[in-house]
């Protein structure tokens, strides 16, 4: 496994993590003045920066993109909605190749609205991502489908395995592979032999950190620092890097009531020590 | 599958789903006038009221048990713990053959205060059922393993999966089954082969309904009335009945907000209006 605490570069920033505080010009700045040479911005953060902006910021400060948040969403009521949700993920696959990031994440989406149709939105979700596959494989941009922990499957993403994810990716082919945030994975009791099977196929494109805090009072904004909650992110990370995975540790810390009203300073320091001591 | 707008017997009320304005004596009595035939007490509301007490009134008015709820939380921190859980279980087990429950069913338990060992957590909870089995076995009491969803994990089991119920199972033989609550097990996506297995194999003890809300604001408390969600629940009852099953369908709503603020007959109205069209 590497040493966390020898190697700082291999920390990355998911910019959700102060946004609440911080533009993403603040942020950029921020993790150069903290050390901090990866992040991963939202798309939203990007729009309101100026993506040509973002670009050369980032080239300033010399920080890479762990990964660009993000496309999916597939699943749509009608075939406009399908067609609308393609265009934007053409979109968020173009930014992502402006900005040079390791990856475009995958959110894949819920159920549309008023549908009890999971197994459909499944299918609408493969569908979208095969699309889209055709543009990013070759412009050589990967995809990393994010399986998101089962409570979000109605209204976030209806891939919430990485039994699921892996089975999606054999049959998509070249190109596409998985994002493994603990935060949504840690429960699974196939956690182990599925980051394997990912290894083998050399898709382990992202990890992602943070806790799970107990008790968690909010099902979105009440994710915790790492440390301070009950998963086991070193024996998670070890298998991710027995799969062969060599990028970033990326902290992504949604807390509406703890983090992001601290100052994004302080953010970035804790972030940095826990990364080096717990993770 | 079974016609339930025919079937008005075939519905249980598990009895947490009124328990706020009502006392156990009252939700039988109510249960009889409402036309419910079958119940799920829980073990603090049967000490409330007296367990010979409780006896007698299931009796007098013709009423049985779908399940009695609950044995399980076999994780601890030391040994005297987990010889505490195991003296609660043994209680919980007299407890159901007193009242002649169809089950017990499990709760396992979720990880000891301060580990974030899951692995460890859920050898622990493997060896209490194994325990209390050889207790049950002979008693002629079914063990019902109740996967719960993922969410509770950490604090209130550690069983997250069909697959990991049957797994679990298959180790530890005859005697003891599952539960399917479609609340916990609706997003998975190995749900109806894990169904079918659970079938092939006659463990298939119970069978919980309720709906899953969107938005859904609280993590524990904020279950919806059948038909309010976004659960095909038709199928997968479609699915239980084809594995085999017969028993209950066992209404269990928590829902501090919503219906356990209604006047407990109004609920016992719409559970019986949607037992028979929704699900």
């Amino acid at each position: 496994m590497r040493d966390l605490a020898a190697r700082p570069e291999l920390l990355s920033l998911n910019t959700a993590t102060v946004r609440e505080r911080w533009g993403l010009q603040e942020i950029i700045e921020g993790c150069a003045r903290h050390g901090i040479r990866a992040i991963s911005p939202w798309r939203d953060q990007v729009a309101k920066t100026g993506l040509a902006n973002v670009s050369k910021l980032i080239r300033t400060h010399g920080i890479g993109l762990s990964g660009y948040c993000r496309g999916g969403m597939f699943p749509a009521a009608d075939a406009a909605g399908r067609e609308r949700a393609r265009e934007d993920n053409r979109r968020a696959l173009d930014e992502a190749l402006t900005l040079d990031a390791a990856c475009l994440i995958l959110v894949v989406g819920g159920l549309p609205p008023g549908s009890t149709d999971i197994a459909g939105a499944r299918v609408q979700v493969e569908e979208g991502i095969a699309w889209l596959l055709e543009q990013a494989r070759p412009a050589g941009m990967k995809l990393a489908i994010e399986p998101l922990h089962p409570m979000y499957a109605a209204d976030r993403a209806c891939v919430n395995t990485l039994a699921q994810a892996n089975d999606m990716c054999d049959r998509l082919g070249d190109g596409v592979g998985v994002a493994v945030d603990v935060y949504h994975v840690w429960w699974d009791p196939a956690l182990e032999s599925e980051i394997a099977r990912a290894g083998r196929a050399a898709r382990l494109f992202a990890f992602h950190v943070c806790d799970w805090l107990v008790p968690t009072t909010d099902l979105l904004l009440d994710r915790g620092m790492m440390g301070d909650g009950v998963i086991d992110i070193p024996r998670i990370r070890g298998w991710v890097e027995a799969g062969g995975f060599k990028g970033h540790v990326e902290v992504e810390i949604f807390s509406a009531a703890n983090w992001w009203k601290r100052d994004p300073d302080e953010v970035l320091r804790v972030c940095r020590e826990r990364y080096a001591t717990v993770c």
